[in-house]
């Protein structure tokens, strides 16, 4: 097995169970820099954020770096007023007093129910161990952080850049409450190569719009989405470079999230052609994508085109429905509007007997797209959501 | 039992099975009014309008009188292009040569699998004896409209205006892809109450906007939706005896279309209060009656006030999460934007396990407010839509 770049870079890791999870799941993670890095975020869009992040954000505004990162799965810290910022300013506190590091080079990020005060003591008892065992590095730290995932997602990317070697790591979780807006569920990535905090903080926007902002599994939108970037920083490479690394790495993470979506047995690539906009493409997309009829069929395997058709019709996007062409994978459903003359509803039946295909749309409108990424809807997503809490 | 004023009325009516239906169930209706009547209606606003939406519109710009009504389900006669319209027009060809009515006095309307032509040789095969059949009026052609629906749905209204008594009958069907903008599933009104074309349009509108426009099942939207409103017409009554009474109809109507969603188990009034405007309410109220991660937790009977309050901050609306409460009835579960101090698990759980209970969001964001109704989502929602067309 070929040793990973994250594994011998300095940087360590290590992850407890510390009450959330049942069976001695790890649900606390900590992340150790050898040195101070540069860092930038994206951050849902949510109005009710959740407490981590209104801090998280307070440090990104005061340009401070970081050296620790502290995870916790099974509680948002969200919908806890002042109480739920005290709660990080004092989780963080004694991760700075007990690693011998600043206050504000410590961050904090919660997954997991909403409503409940963080039990912030338990967390601080578990504390010492957790930093005494953060010795080196582990990729399990990744189980830590997911909550209905039933997949690791972690990724590794290595590129070259003006004839240097540089590396991106990341782990994502994710699985539903997926709609993202600017960014989705908790991503944490870390590079070595170095770039301008501006040039960063628009980077990684670009990377998420280009990738995590492109699915969607319930169209339900979380209280603490977070896409996290750390550098730890050589100099010398070529930030078009470092883009064509990092989007390589957000595309494949995020699809890894959308692939283990909460109850998913299927996934489907929604592609819009022919909008007469790009917001019209873009529209047409999400609507498709979030439709529960369409996502119902696609899980019966059933090739009901005619709920592509009415969900696009609903988008609010322009164009003449008799000008539609709807596709599964090469196979034609409907052309200009009606179904297609040599319909053949075994060929479609069979492409939705795959695991992965793409729907594509053709509205005959005009020359943008949009591609998102959707899963079924199936009956383990009720039942994972009817008890989430128990 | 008292006889109902639809049924001495003069207007008749006839069922039988076309095809569509299994188990010789009928789906095809036909009302036949004694002499010509004045209508409205109110259309879905999806982009792909239904070919008998599109030419109930030509009528209704050309101010045609109505006799008789033909009504199919299993059929949407949607996505059907030129087609679609020249089976419209056969198909009332034949009615109006059968019934010996001129054609622009007969209006057809369908529900059903969207991107199917429509058999229209079939359907014009049973035209005979349905007319035949046509001899009084049986509410039981509100069976003939069902899709999914598992109940019948009629109403009677009885007003007074001027000194004369007024009457108002309708029926309803719906059960899924209930998301109206402006009209809603298939609803058929008929009244004795006389107004000018220019006020019953508007009176419709108005009090679609008050009861089908504030229901949702699924998010989804029809390509066949419409209202219409029929009057027989005595004149001398006052409009707003009208609106009182039609209010009524409509609003019960509307309520057991979403009593009887798809798979629902409970029917629940999502209320949300304190909005700083009448849009802010309505985007909140619309999010949550939408959520699947809400309307799973209902059908779970989990009081998880948290999805609530993330709908709310997802839904756009402008408020301040610290000022935010949440009631299930009349529990609190959150007071200022956290868990309530006296918060009771049992009593929020005890109310969940209601058939019909309301959930209140106060924003503290201002005085509006906005109301919809919603079912929950469960394992039967999923079983009738991945396999709905086999």
């Amino acid at each position: 097995m070929i040793e990973k770049w994250i594994e011998k870079s300095g940087i360590k890791s290590s992850s407890c169970n510390s009450g959330f999870k049942k069976d001695n799941i790890p649900d606390l993670a900590l992340i150790l820099f050898p040195k101070l890095v540069k860092w930038t975020a994206c951050f849902t869009s949510n109005r009710c954020l959740a407490a981590p992040l209104i801090y998280a954000k307070q440090l990104l505004e005061k340009k401070s770096l970081l050296k620790a990162v502290l995870i916790n799965s099974g509680n948002a810290n969200a919908a806890t007023g002042e109480k739920g910022l005290q709660d990080v300013l004092a989780v963080s506190k004694t991760v700075s007093n007990l690693a011998d590091i600043k206050q504000e080079n410590v961050l904090m990020s919660s997954t997991g129910v909403i409503g409940e005060p963080l039990p912030a003591a338990e967390i601080e008892s578990h504390l010492p161990s957790l930093i005494k065992n953060c010795t080196e590095f582990d990729e399990s730290i990744a189980d830590a952080i997911t909550t209905t995932d039933t997949k690791r997602k972690t990724e590794e990317m290595t590129f070259d850049s003006n004839g240097e070697k540089f590396h991106i790591w990341g782990m994502a979780k994710g699985s539903g409450m997926i709609e993202p807006h600017l960014a989705t569920t908790l991503v944490f990535i870390v590079t070595d190569f170095d770039s301008s905090e501006d040039d960063m903080a628009s980077i990684l926007r670009n990377s998420v719009d280009r990738s995590f902002n492109k699915i969607s599994v319930d169209g339900d939108m979380s209280t603490n989405d977070s896409v996290f970037l750390f550098s730890t920083g050589k100099k010398g490479g070529n930030n078009d470079d470092f883009v064509c690394a990092l989007d390589k790495l957000t595309k494949s993470l995020s699809l890894k999230v959308v692939s283990d979506g909460e109850g998913a047995t299927k996934f489907v690539n929604i592609t819009v052609i022919g909008a007469n906009t790009d917001h019209d493409a873009e529209l047409a997309a999400r609507k498709i994508a979030n439709s529960q009829l369409v996502r119902t069929a696609i899980f019966g395997e059933d090739p009901n085109w005619g709920r592509v058709y009415a969900a696009a019709g609903a988008s609010g996007a322009v164009f003449d429905p008799l000008k539609v062409d709807i596709m599964f994978n090469d196979e034609i459903a409907c052309k200009n509007g009606i179904k297609y003359k040599n319909y053949d509803e075994n060929k479609l039946a069979n492409v939705m007997k795959c695991s992965r295909f793409k729907i594509t749309i053709n509205l005959g409108a005009g020359n943008s797209s949009y591609n998102i990424y959707t899963a079924d809807l199936s009956y383990r997503y009720i039942e994972i959501n009817a008890s989430y809490r128990s």
